[in-house]
Order: structure tokens, then C-alpha cells, then sequence
């Protein structure tokens, strides 16, 4: 396959896939301290996290699926799911109509830790939401890394994208977060004055 | 602090960093993957490959750049120079004028390894470059991911993205590929036909 050599010389291929590493590496760096910080509190890692977050967004989740969709390999998403049913935070099952793969879904003990998390979670220790505010400012908008986005669907695919937007409309579904938040405080307050 | 709290939604917060963990972690996991296969009939690791690339690109850098800029602990970036120091790859010493800090630099076989691998490298390997491909197809140049370098430039300061910028023009300036690609044959075969 020469699709790319026909477009861009080697001297040019170097110098992006070097940028775009170098990005790559900061930005993920920065997410992974970010996320431990968060969770340190909980006992959890990151791949225990994510494994219970994909469970719990895509309620009940194939191996292979959170293999695929946390980037983790099979027996990293199998150890660390084995380890949360041992802890009584996951349980696994098969499916009437999938008897192949094996499904792990959240316990009620599985589903307190993880809204606990989030209830936890605090937009002013990320790094990523802090580093945007300038150009949220500048935008009126939250940046959108659309150019990233289908850069990620080439790579992965349809299906991650997929599982992706589905993980995500959850988000905006649920009651994720019972307790308003300051901010959510404080439009109420704003709405009600405004209302009066 | 307050200042991402006063903009957006506990829940916008949430979804918003759940999405970037999502595209960060599964581009850094491809970038990772890809960096592993290319160095690996060298038998270097991505840290020593990345150390040895600072160095060389940087003409020489301290123990301190090579973890900052490569992302990695200070300890990483010593443990590894050191190894590669054991294997002839580099060696240590102080500056006149900064007795503080330990440099690293390329020894001859050091080089001769880093310029190896970049004489290897190919862009038909490389999952980003094959996924920036249809885009820049579209809108006839490579993507730039501007509000990622932005980012960037905001989480890790200003200092990163200038050594990120120099190590850039190195590879500009550099002959750093001394054999032309098939692209470059293929570039100067078409030019005399064309003059011809």
C-alpha cells in the first residue's frame, strides 16, 4: 500500500506523525494524572474505572466491547472485571442470545461506587477543562476537536464512534448527578430573581 | 477556583472530559502501538527511542528537558539514559555554564541508531497519517488540529511547544533522510520528464 507516500513526502511524514505523537502523549498524560487524582479516593485504577464507567453507561457490557471501547486488550478488561466481581461490584453473565461472550454488569455495590465518583468529580481538577476555557472564551463555545474526532473514527471505526455518542447520550439522559452543582445553584437563584 | 464552574454544568463537565478521555486514550494507544512496532527490530523501548530523538534533535538535552518534554518521569528519563549510556548509545556530562544539571548527547552509535530508525520509518505504517489521509484529501492540506496545539500550548505552558517548535525545524533543516523516498524518485522523474 502506497496511499500515503503518494501524497506527502518522508521529511513530512516524519515531522506530523512526530507533532502528532508528542501531542498525543501530553494530552493523554495529562487526562491519565487527572483521572487517577480523581479516583485515588475510591481504590480503584483507571482500567477498574473505566471498566465499571462503560458498564454502567452502556448498562451491562461484553468483554470484547470494553476491550474495544476502553483501548484495553482482552485479558486487561477480563483481570480487572474478575477482580470487581471478587469485590462484589460487578457480576458476570451470559446472554439468551449471545451464550459465546461473557457480559459483566454492576451490582447495586458497583453502581453506588461509580455515582459516587461521579458525584465526586470536580470540572475545576481537570486539566482538559481548564485548558479550554480560553478558547470558550474567545468561541462562545466549547472547542469541538472535530478534526480529532474523525481522525479517531478512521482509525477505530464506525462502532467506537458509535458506542461513543451512545455512552454519551447517557450522560445527558440520567440523573447522573442528583445534587445540583454551584453552578446549578446558582442559574435557579438567577431564574427565580429573574422570574420575580 | 471556581473558573470552570462558573461557565458549565457539572453534567456538561462530565460529558465534555469523558469524551476527550475517550479520543486521547484511543489516539495514544495507536500512536503507542504503531511507535512499538517501528522501533522494535532496534530493540529500544518507546522511552529510549523518544529519549534518544530529544537529544539528537535538541543537539543535546538535560535530564530535566528530556522529562519534561517527553512526558515522563524524571527518574524514567535517567533510568533509561543511563542504560542506554551502559549500551554506548549516549553519554552524560555537565555544561560550563549549568553544573546543576546532567546533559545527555548521542554518541556516534547513537546517532547512527536514531537516523536508522528514521531511514525505517514508514508513513504506510502509520495509523494517524493513513487516518488524516481522506481530510487531507478534502480540503487539500493535513489537518493542523489547532485547538489541540492550543490546548497544549494552555496545560503544558508556553517552554513545551517552543522545544516541540525546535525540534520541528531540526527535522526541517536536517538532511535527515539522506536517500530519497519513492516519493522523491518519483517527484524528480516526473520534473525531468516534465522539463524534458
Amino acid at each position: 500500500m502506497k496511499l500515503v507516500k503518494e501524497k506527502i513526502t518522508k521529511r513530512e511524514a516524519i515531522y506530523y506523525s512526530h507533532k502528532m505523537a508528542q501531542l498525543s502523549k501530553a494530552l493523554w498524560k495529562a487526562i491519565e494524572k487527572d483521572w487517577q487524582n480523581w479516583i485515588k479516593p475510591f481504590q480503584l485504577n483507571i482500567n477498574e474505572h473505566h471498566i465499571l464507567w462503560i458498564a454502567y453507561h452502556l448498562k451491562g457490557a461484553s468483554i470484547s466491547e470494553i476491550s474495544k471501547y476502553g483501548v484495553m486488550h482482552v485479558s486487561t478488561a477480563f483481570n480487572f472485571s474478575k477482580k470487581m466481581e471478587e469485590r462484589g461490584l460487578l457480576q458476570f453473565s451470559k446472554r439468551e442470545n449471545d451464550k459465546r461472550n461473557t457480559y459483566v454488569e454492576l451490582t447495586p455495590e458497583g453502581n453506588d461506587l461509580l455515582e459516587s465518583t461521579l458525584n465526586e468529580y470536580d470540572p475545576d481538577d481537570n486539566s482538559v477543562l481548564k485548558g479550554v476555557m480560553p478558547m470558550t472564551e474567545m468561541f462562545g463555545k466549547l472547542p469541538e476537536f472535530l478534526d480529532l474526532s474523525a481522525l479517531i473514527k478512521e482509525i477505530y471505526g464506525d462502532e467506537y464512534m458509535e458506542i461513543l455518542e451512545r455512552s454519551l447520550e447517557n450522560i445527558e439522559e440520567e440523573a447522573l448527578v442528583n445534587e445540583p452543582t454551584d453552578l446549578e445553584k446558582y442559574k435557579q437563584k438567577s431564574q427565580k430573581s429573574r422570574s420575580s
